[in-house]
């Protein structure tokens, strides 16, 4: 019995958190303070009726929706929100055989008001941090929920427009723009790797955090520090040190790459679908 | 939104391979050589369908042959196999409202022979340990796969009656013949315990493991090996001693304790129906 796509995406959530060590984030070995192991399995269960209500519907704002509210039922808070964002475009393509930036641009262009709608609605559900929304579009704000629905109609407002406006700040977003080019990388890094489906899963954490700074750092702590966090990884990757000691570093200043995580879940989809082994 | 009756089962699945330590157990923190954390997750995200089957229907041998099939799709082999063997019954008793001794008997009591044959099929997706078969009926011999289905249909053996065949040296089928005493005592433990969700199961776990000789290690390795390791397990909880130390031991002896990480699951599905937070 094959895996679904849905189930793809369940275990790539899964293989995501498990895979240690991926400095920053919650993982097989750490935990942070209020956020934990389990609260991310929790979070992955809970997504699943999300995930397969896009395989069967292939519709993205509702099924993310669910998703959400699934995934909130936890009490670690906001565990895989924008890793959802990316799953779920991700796995209607590999249910149409169309997994690849062609069939996606087409899937995310294909989005409408009533998906960003939808989408406005998962932020009810958990508190997700996230940047300003444009100067000139206040009343887009994600933070508004549904208040925002009445601006996001006047507007034609789709949810490709909604990931365009965050897309400079924001790269779950920028993967909605650029035909998850970084989603692809991050499975590249996977198929390129050895070891065990989780070892090549820390091997990819390492160097997406090596290639660009943090977007979710940089929303929290300034893009000074995102910076600060990529060079180090990439002293680590040059030196071939140890991402132990990263982690330390990581995990003491309280910065956790959770973009990077979100397009390492993305990468274990892609994997998944195109056959690595568990 | 609540999680359903399959969601709290596939998460019980996945609570009990992150609780740590389980002493002899694959859990967060140990791999076995060929045996990994990470088949466990794809086991249960594989079983998945399987159980939301049993949801829907209410049938229970062709949803566990779904189940098993679909947790055989990676490659550690037998992951869970009796860990759904109890899951399957109890997650329709959940779903009835019936999450008790009289409502557990009149599920497992309300299989035929059909439930019989699709369990025996079963067998046929992953190598089990089991017993052997009682020397009056060598025909139901379940290493037959499907090729015991005309001995089942002739003698009329539904899954109640290979439950209770197997009962008195197999303590996952011993469940379903004492209305799944063990799997209730379990939840007590769990929610007696305090802590986290896997604290909570790692409290459980050794106490089960002082309990009762677990009947996996004794189909291995001989009766006196799991008494012997039941009496380790006992002298860890009278002297409130280092579980690590009993752990380290079992894995030196490659003495895995199966049976009682089954009812474990179970102990956490319950728990989960009853309102245990995560």
């Amino acid at each position: 019995m094959t895996r679904s796509p849905s189930s793809n995406a369940e275990l790539a959530l899964l293989l995501e958190v498990a895979a240690t060590p991926t400095p920053g984030n919650v993982d097989r070995c750490t935990d942070h303070p209020t956020l934990r192991f389990e609260h991310f399995l929790a979070g992955a269960v809970g997504a699943r009726p999300g995930l397969e209500r896009a395989e069967r519907t292939g519709v993205i704002g509702a099924a993310f929706r669910d998703a959400i509210a699934g995934m909130a039922d936890q009490r670690g808070g906001n565990t895989q929100f924008g890793a959802l964002l990316l799953v779920i475009p991700l796995l209607v393509a590999a249910k149409r055989a169309a997994m690849h930036t062609t069939g996606l641009t087409a899937i995310t262009q294909s989005t409408t008001v009533t998906d960003a709608i939808a989408f406005y609605r998962a932020f009810e559900y958990v508190d997700v941090l996230v940047g300003d929304p444009p100067r000139d579009a206040p009343d887009l704000d994600v933070r508004r929920g549904e208040q925002a629905a009445p601006a996001l109609r006047s507007t034609g407002t789709t949810l490709a427009d909604v990931m365009a406006m965050a897309a400079s700040h924001d790269d779950v977003a920028r993967e909605w723009t650029s035909g998850f080019e970084r989603s692809f990388h991050a499975a590249d890094l996977i198929d390129r790797a050895t070891g065990s489906a989780l070892e090549r899963g820390a091997y990819a954490h390492l160097r997406l955090l090596s290639d660009r700074p943090d977007t979710l750092i940089a929303t929290k702590y300034g893009e000074d520090v995102a910076i600060s966090v990529q060079q180090r990884a990439q002293s680590t990757v040059q030196t071939n040190g140890d991402p132990q000691q990263l982690a330390e570093w990581l995990v003491e200043q309280e910065y956790n790459p959770g973009a990077t995580a979100d397009i390492l879940v993305a990468g274990y989809l892609i994997a998944l679908e195109r056959g690595l082994q568990v």
